[in-house]
């Protein structure tokens, strides 16, 4: 190989200036949606999300948000479930609904020719769920499948437990997708009055991208989503900090690689400091091969399979996480690493270049976010939900570029504790046992 | 519900006119690609296939195609796995590769602003890939872990063990991932010399999409792919006919829904009646909801969870295949009624309305196939594979318009062999056993 091109240099072009065109939509009755209009194919995806998610599950009935998005399109108006999916397929329209801890979120994909069709289906399953009997218990057995296939899984179960030993008593301490007990104990009654409850006009943000115009989206918001309640029931999720004291959980599975899911208190969405923390987990371990964790752990030690960090704000909560996957012989090393970059990274902050090549990566790379207008439709959502702005597509970079290396190590002093680092181990780690 | 609503009629607009242009690019020394240019975003996929795959595993060694496809991009040029596999990551390039029976596949995803290093990177990858220990070691491992899940998962065992009963001793009788035995088996010089044999110019198609111009790309597949060798190794796969002669399989599992895969002989891409044969595989299988077999399967009767039909054109071979889920009560009686329809269609065909709601359906979804630049460059790919002309895009809904009643039901009557349909159950299906 000559060696010319091993030096690749990243980005070495500016990113093209893009400027992607957002517009306020508003309907006769206030309902607002945000839109990308784009003509090249007949094509329209509709994302939605209504605020209050699975966090909101009554005690004992976990599950009940995510059995509600699951049973939402499940017959609706005078069509029982396989009528109304049906009409979905016949006339090929995506049209589903998926619950977070924070909001109940929905999609429709459709021709621009089956427009109408596909948002009064939408429109029935919203006003007019049925939650018939059969339906309700395929979907319940589907989850319990789901769940008992997901119960064997170490990835998975390490996953739960650390948001269990992180939020214990609080509604984040508990799986969206409920336990089979608490699923078998949800009723046909617990999940329409969720619905009910959930899907009103106060509480929903609208995102829409492609072959329409602002005129034909607003009488379709109106027509759509004007019949629903002006509020959905009053709701509140505790402000909490997750209780990371330092503790390492293991939990024993006969399996040759041990699973790895830590975590400590995070920053929120909207905190100043959210661009800095941004760059600080890039360097450290959010950044894939490049990062510091890779580096140590996996790249120059081969112990970890995999291993990455990330920010993982929630409404109510935040979080620094990460994971990895490890030999069973190796588990102790890797937590060791991690809390020993955790501590390097909070006492020595990064380097003037890793914060220049941190912000050539995150600016440049941007626009690939924006290869579907799917991908598009869910940003326009997220960016409601999290209140960014509408101009925060074209602003987004200079948020990042912002960014000094100040800033940068002043928050990762402040938000890096590597002797709070909560974690979990699922496996047969060697010569580890809980801490605590 | 208003009654009005209920009457939804499938695209009753006409499908807009959609005019995707394909243009045919040459390079230097005659390497051709299919561009189709959008300047929309900074972003270019580009796939390719190099014909010729998992089929041509050598016998005791199969999975090797799959190997090779796995670690092509694991270290190349002066760089090792980590090297490369950071220089990817670290400029947002998504580069992989796929076996398949009869192809390997493989795909670049740049920004604009890294084209040159993304291509480079392929170009290293194809022409100077190492196959190191480690790597092969530990995707060796991935594939025999995830081999271990599949051979647990009942409809991927009635599926491996369909194609094993209908080609014997051919090579589409064996799976393209291996098996344990036969992947452990696997040496690195095994994988060398199948990637030596396969990736060259004489039996490799390209496609591309997105922000680059014809000049810029025929310069690129110059300096990506000019540099292999012109031809392939030579090879051939024995043209053959499925061993379906209405066999039903048993494999008893403690699951309590089986998984059913069943298949007769099909017809091949090129074949004249590939259109009016996709007609009615859709009315009879293909067709979701709206298709016989669910609507006599599941719909009136709900006898299975799922269930569809389908065509599967190999190069040596074809079939119309189908797959279902249910209660192991009721596959006996679902095996019944999956022959019963075959058989009605075969005597009956299809009639003018099932004709017509059929073409409107496929004519007017057919744009969804275009809602990211990644699906349209691996049309242009299977395009180009399927020889099916460069032109294919505008005219496929005329081919699909120009069968008529009498075509359809000719080909029903030719095609649709109930009395030959060779089926496996995987689970604990109730007074039902193995029949030959």
């Amino acid at each position: 190989m000559r060696a010319a091109l091993v030096v690749i240099a990243l980005f070495l072009m500016a990113p093209p200036a893009m400027a992607v065109d957002v517009q306020k939509v508003v309907s006769k009755s206030g309902l607002e949606a945000w839109l990308v209009e784009d003509h090249a194919n007949p094509i329209i995806s509709l994302h939605f999300a209504f605020r209050g998610g699975a966090a909101l599950d009554p005690d004992g009935k976990e599950g009940v948000a995510d059995m509600t998005a699951s049973t939402l399109d499940e017959g609706a108006g005078d069509m029982d479930s396989q009528a109304f999916q049906g009409r979905l397929d016949g006339s090929a329209i995506t049209l589903s609904f998926k619950a977070g801890h924070d909001a109940i979120t929905g999609r429709v994909e459709t021709l621009t020719a089956t427009r109408d069709q596909a948002f009064e289906l939408l429109h029935l399953a919203l006003t007019a769920p049925r939650f018939d009997q059969e339906p309700v218990s395929r979907i319940r057995d589907q989850i319990l499948a789901a769940l008992r296939v997901s119960m064997e899984d170490p990835s998975k179960i390490a996953g739960r437990k650390l948001m269990a030993v992180l939020f214990p008593g609080h509604p984040y301490g508990r799986p969206v997708e409920g336990t089979p007990e608490s699923i078998s104990a949800v009723t046909i009654e617990d999940i329409r009055a969720f619905a009910k409850g959930r899907l009103a006009r106060d509480n929903l943000v609208i995102g829409a991208v492609g072959d329409i115009t602002p005129d034909e989206l607003s009488r379709i918001i109106e027509s759509t989503f004007g019949g629903l309640p002006a509020k959905a029931a009053p709701w509140e999720i505790p402000q909490t900090r997750p209780a990371s004291d330092g503790r390492t959980v293991v939990i024993a599975k006969p399996v040759p690689q041990s699973a790895v899911s830590f975590a400590q208190q995070g920053l929120k969405r909207n905190d100043a400091d959210f661009y800095a923390a941004f760059i600080i987990n890039h360097v450290l371990g959010g950044g894939g091969f490049g990062s510091r964790l890779f580096s140590e752990v996996r790249d120059k030690r081969g112990l970890a399979y995999s291993i990455h960090s990330y920010l993982y704000p929630l409404d109510a909560a935040a979080l620094v996480s990460g994971s990895a996957g490890t030999a069973n012989a190796a588990v102790a090393e890797t937590l060791r690493l991690v809390r020993e970059e955790w501590r390097k990274m909070a006492e020595q902050g990064i380097s003037e270049k890793e914060l220049a090549d941190t912000k050539t990566y995150l600016t440049g790379s941007f626009p690939l976010r924006f290869s579907s207008s799917q991908h598009i439709a869910s940003i326009l959502v997220s960016m409601q939900l999290d209140s960014l702005g509408i101009d925060y597509l074209n602003k987004r970079n200079s948020y990042i570029e912002a960014v000094t290396l100040e800033d940068a190590n002043r928050v990762a002093r402040s938000l890096l504790k590597p002797e709070t680092l909560t974690m979990v181990v699922v496996g047969e780690p060697k010569g580890l046992t809980d801490n605590k």
